[in-house]
């Protein structure tokens, strides 16, 4: 019986070609661009991550510039040269190519220009295409790096990751804004939130983590709702209060910013992102921001039980004139706009244990301390007329013990966005979910 | 305005214990079981992931035992005194205790015994009460671990993390097995695998991987069959042929299995796990595995284009004892069997340049090379009599150039399974969905 070959290849990653000056190469990718100079071009491969800057020279090249189609997806046989004027500190002269395959046709949209110069709704449309354009695929780098700090944070600080259902019985976050389908005979919905299960867990492993996908059937058509977008939701129990969670928030981020520059400075410049520096983030509760941004900005005091967008714009613009923050927590929230599972003040239980984090002007977190005890849920969740039948499963662990726990969930799109200074949270999705779109 | 608070927490995780001998200190978690011997007791206590055993003895104890409850959640001021016997070198005393929250009622199924003892529909009914159980958590700690795992070898492989949609306009892997639901106005479905988006993405960052839910709207009824489970999908471009993704998957488990042994010995050795070494791992082609089991195992050969599940059980028992793998490579399957979007082999075209993974008797992964050039994709397609509209958008970047491609799925839950030696995958799913099961 045979086995795998493991093939030894002899290319090189662009990052590894600073040290082979002076050698004979082999690189792949697809050709972004050709620009044609007097007596030479300019041949720009995009790479893993780089964009390669090649030379074509006749004098050199065993190969005619007409073999070279932009799209075309080729093997590169270079030199190395040393050259102090580029910023790379070599020249790659190119020798030989291999073509490995050909586009039918040249793209719909012009993909290698600083940005794609199109609508959003072409951006998305040809999304397959325009995310091979250097700034549209850097946002996603970015991105991965977000998610890859979050998690080296979270399992530093002994969190377990956890993969809960989306298909559910029941939603966690009340109201119609719920996606349902047939599940065999029976009425099943799609997760909002893994808050149950979330919670569940906190009585199995104390801390656990989540980053996956939620769905929400709002049909809401603005800028900054997906109807489809990625939660990182953590829970943690043993909290003393709500606070232990906006602590544990505020390190997140400082380390995860602190990760980003050294794992994707690169693409960080080329999108120009300010990166915040975070040392305490200013909180307030949730009445006071009512009435601060009514009296600053002389507006009509809303009696509204959350903001009004404008109001979390001016909120974030008057704590980043003041304490020179680009984040707000916004706590105390009203009862009744917060789920059955949020707990109250205890000397104001008309506002919640809760807070909202505000990122330069929009909300990117929601979270708070979770009803713990097995009474206390039951008589929430019956001063709200609800039916215990649906949550059967669920008050299990309250009856069976749970330590004070809670937790928060992050808008993963929302949040990438609000970072490269995004207005829509659609450039912060690969493949967004609205209620026009469903394709790609 | 006020800031966050960090609390400063004077309590240890358990694994620091250790070093913390002569000294009085401070822990938290569930009380998960009271052992009452002659003249005092062990306290066994659950937290993040250990269990640590406490010594109740009146003499020291400034509290009764009969304040401690199973599963109640506690915090202890405890001595930490060396006793060479202990197999962590020390013991517990503990002091004092101040009680966090008391269970209702005790758990409807006992969860503190070395296993739960009780039928796999009790199991998992009680889920959010029996995954408690020191065994049963153990599962989804490793779990866990082989995700980290996973994404720590792909991260170095120069991969990038990616997040596509679960709502989608059309299905990848055809068929009936699709749940359908309605989005706007419009039919949805749900994904049944990120094939089409993972493959765009290779044109953006050649090398992509997600671990997401997928659907599949199968009505089986079997120990190996889940309708939602975790996928643990990757994609490469510029492959030789689909030797060099096999080639990854092999190289990717060693190293998981690796840094199993590493993050989570002592999980592996309370399940008894037997972690397999991988050196090479044997392949065979699907038409002479056939062909093998008949001849072997005496077995009527069977004409059908896919394995039976009996015959892959053979498969891997004849590979066992005749390589000593616990994994088998089958390639070569029948073009007939595999997505329109599979490659057929030069030499071949009734069969596909793919391959499972079976894993102790179970296949845990399809993959194979796929289509890149449009022409040929197109003929595919059409050969097949589908309708091509549905597929504009994926065939958007056949057109405008792909390198050659391929990637595979594997299934979380099954390869959980057969790491731990279970018969049913639902043992490896925190809350699984079967076609009976939508709660917990």
């Amino acid at each position: 019986m045979n086995t795998v070959k493991v093939r030894k290849t002899e290319e090189l990653e662009a990052e590894q070609l600073g040290a082979h000056i002076g050698e004979i190469v082999r690189l792949h990718g697809s050709i972004y661009k050709i620009r044609k100079m007097s007596s030479f071009a300019f041949v720009l491969l995009r790479t893993k991550r780089q964009m390669v800057q090649c030379v074509y020279e006749p004098a050199y090249a065993r190969f005619a510039l007409e073999e070279l189609k932009e799209e075309a997806c080729v093997r590169f046989t270079a030199e190395v040269i040393r050259e102090e004027r580029s910023r790379s500190g070599y020249d790659l002269h190119l020798l030989e190519v291999e073509i490995l395959s050909e586009p039918e046709e040249v793209s719909p949209v012009v993909i290698n220009q600083k940005r794609v110069n199109t609508s959003i709704e072409n951006l998305l449309d040809y999304r397959p295409i325009t995310l091979r354009n250097e700034k549209e695929r850097a946002v996603f780098q970015i991105q991965a790096r977000i998610c890859q700090a979050f998690r080296e944070f979270l399992d530093g600080q002994h969190f377990t990751e956890i993969h809960t259902p989306k298909l559910v019985a029941a939603g966690a976050e009340g109201g119609a804004n719920i996606f349902s389908l047939s599940y065999f005979g029976e009425q099943a919905y799609l997760a909002q939130s893994p808050q149950f299960y979330k919670q569940m867990m906190v009585g199995v492993f104390e801390r656990v983590y989540e980053i996956a996908p939620v769905f929400r059937a709002e049909k809401h058509d603005t800028a900054r709702h997906l109807n489809e977008y990625t939660s990182v939701d953590f829970e943690i129990g043993y909290i003393e209060n709500f606070e232990d969670i906006m602590a544990m928030e505020q390190e997140m981020l400082r380390c995860t910013f602190a990760r980003l520059q050294e794992t994707c400075g690169a693409e960080l410049s080329l999108l120009k992102a300010e990166v915040p520096v975070i040392t305490e983030i200013p909180r307030i509760r949730f009445s006071e921001a009512k009435e601060l941004v009514s009296c600053v900005y002389k507006r009509a005091f809303s009696e509204k039980l959350d903001f009004e967008p404008e109001e979390e714009k001016l909120l974030c613009e008057y704590v980043k004139k003041t304490t020179g923050s680009d984040f707000v927590f916004v706590t105390h929230y009203p009862s009744a706009k917060r789920p059955f599972y949020a707990m109250d003040s205890r000397e104001n239980p008309a506002v919640t244990e809760s807070f909202d984090l505000l990122f330069r002007g929009l909300e990117v977190t929601t979270g708070g301390q979770r009803i713990h005890n097995y009474r206390e849920q039951m008589e929430k969740i019956e001063s709200r007329g609800m039916h215990v039948e649906a949550f059967e499963s669920y008050l299990m662990m309250h009856r069976c013990g749970m330590p004070p726990h809670g937790g928060l969930g992050l808008g993963l799109e929302r949040f990438t966005a609000r970072l490269l200074g995004f207005e829509n949270v659609r450039n912060a999705s690969l493949f967004p979910r609205d209620i026009h779109r469903l394709i790609p």
